[in-house]
């Protein structure tokens, strides 16, 4: 019997996200479910917007190829076809859910550092992907050195 | 290969449990996995307490008891054998982190609503769990009526 048959990974590009995609591609197995690998490119408006124009067309562009090469590389090293890797930009909570649904995924696992007090009143990607997912959602620890 | 190999899942007790026992119980079951069921009580003091003085202890005595023998119903369910049934008193997030820490859990399991807005700021026990925690949670989304 299995619980889950279409999964989603949404990781980010630092050092942590090989501990996700190793659970995640355990769990894929266990369960003989598909697994998509998302990673969500936030808008550079969003950090450096708003007050001074300015053309970041450029560097929105360069992101997201650095993006789509990283997640290439993942998704070679753990067996993750081009059809299943997502890269897509907007704010990762709102992005995941959407894909989420879009895909009809019942599981969307993505990471999380655990942390409390300040971290949680400002919040962090795993707690957004809680809040307002119609499928499950699996945060896996990620263990720090 | 699998992935969990001791899962806890961590119940309310309202009609919405059996949902989130089923998916531990078939995740148990792809995993191989032990299955503890886990129940957190809430000191009464918390809700009726402080000003007035009032021995509560009849009626936690009372309510310990609804929790066992509802904990009991649903172990006899689900297979799950009574040394596997803990009902605790406390901070549900805490005794949550606790146990699981005590009896090295690899996963916990607990139930979520996925709201927005207002309850992620005032928190619900799927976001306490998750901050804090040891080890990987699954948020099981509930599907309302």
């Amino acid at each position: 019997m299995t619980t889950y048959k279409n999964i989603l990974v949404a990781i980010d590009l630092t050092e942590e996200a090989p501990q996700v995609l190793e659970k995640a591609k355990s769990l894929a197995q266990t369960h003989g479910a598909q697994l998509t690998l998302i990673h969500v490119v936030e808008p550079v408006g969003y950090a450096y917007g708003g007050d001074i124009p300015m053309d970041l067309t450029e560097l929105q562009d360069q992101l997201d190829k650095a993006a789509h090469e990283q997640l290439a590389a993942y998704g070679d090293q753990y067996g993750i076809s081009k059809d299943q890797q997502i890269v897509t930009v907007g704010r990762p909570e709102s992005e995941i859910h959407r894909l989420a649904k879009e895909m009809n995924g019942d599981l969307v696992i993505v990471g999380s550092h655990g942390r409390k007090g300040f971290q949680l009143l400002l919040g962090s990607t795993a707690n957004g992907v809680l809040h307002g997912s119609e499928c499950d959602v699996l945060a896996v620890r990620i263990q720090q050195d």
